[in-house]
């Protein structure tokens, strides 16, 4: 169902900035949060940053463990991402809640999320500034995607449960990668 | 003509994660490049991490005068962006070859760019991950937005000059800030 991507790809998904899914497991037990603020930081070995607040539940297993798995989804998930946003793995199973299907990854504990369009597997690569200011930079090092999902639009978040969705796209000629 | 806008609002502008354009000065000429590998660290005051390469012309003034700009251009404006991130200061005066005009800043050397819907004025708070990963972090110190400009549609890069542009805006209701 998922297929391969090269990592050479993974900046494409995030650069554009969209809302994502992040699931980490300790113990035995999976959870799944919203992230909006994470940026790429290397094409390849593809590296990201991100910054996941210690009022998250995800934040101690991230920090022990030292995996997670961004998943993106599209907009079609809009209402389950601000749901995911709006409660904490400390009460409640949100995979069951919300039906997020959770799926085996290949080389990291947590899981994939079989509805999202692309699934990054990563490992927690320099912890330096979690500390000063929660940040980590990870490194991709499995990427999935579902070729069923065409032309998959992102969510952009504005604040206060309000989201740009995709429109349409623009190529202009250009060099840059 | 431009209006100052809350602090307390910049990561409304930023969390999108819109194609940017950042400024620089020294030795009293200003440069201007293209950047997407940018994110929100904190909210309040601002705190913005942001990825500038050394190959990067701008890299140099920015780690020496550690003072910057982000402007954030509407699609409109996509055909400069692209033209600015594909020349170098080292080569051309980017302000001029592509039409887009300096306006003095209130607290840094580097300029406003007047066609931009917001400019953000900052200051490098953090350089301690500029050797390893040229990624600083910034702290936004003076935020300015042009109220002519309603509603702007900003641009999301999926590589090799192909952009997202904002579409549709959804509301879902949401706790998260």
């Amino acid at each position: 169902m998922m297929k391969e991507l090269s990592l050479s790809k993974v900046y494409q998904l995030l650069e554009p900035g969209p809302v994502v899914l992040l699931t980490t497991a300790r113990k035995g037990r999976a959870n799944v949060m919203t992230m909006s603020w994470h940026m790429m930081v290397e094409f390849e070995p593809p590296l990201v940053a991100c910054v996941v607040s210690g009022a998250n539940h995800s934040f101690a297993a991230l920090h022990a463990t030292r995996e997670c798995v961004i998943a993106v989804p599209s907009v079609r998930l809009a209402p389950k991402v601000v749901k995911t946003g709006n409660s904490s793995g400390r009460d409640i199973d949100k995979f069951e809640a919300f039906g997020l299907t959770p799926v085996p990854a290949a080389q990291v504990a947590p899981p994939l999320i079989d509805e999202c369009f692309a699934n990054l597997e990563c490992k927690v690569s320099d912890a330096a500034l979690v500390n000063k200011y929660n940040l980590f930079v990870l490194e991709v090092i499995k990427a999935w995607i579902d070729p069923a999902q065409k032309n998959p639009k992102t969510i952009h978040h504005h604040g206060y449960g309000k989201f740009a969705v995709d429109g349409r796209m623009i190529k202009l000629k250009s060099r840059m990668r």
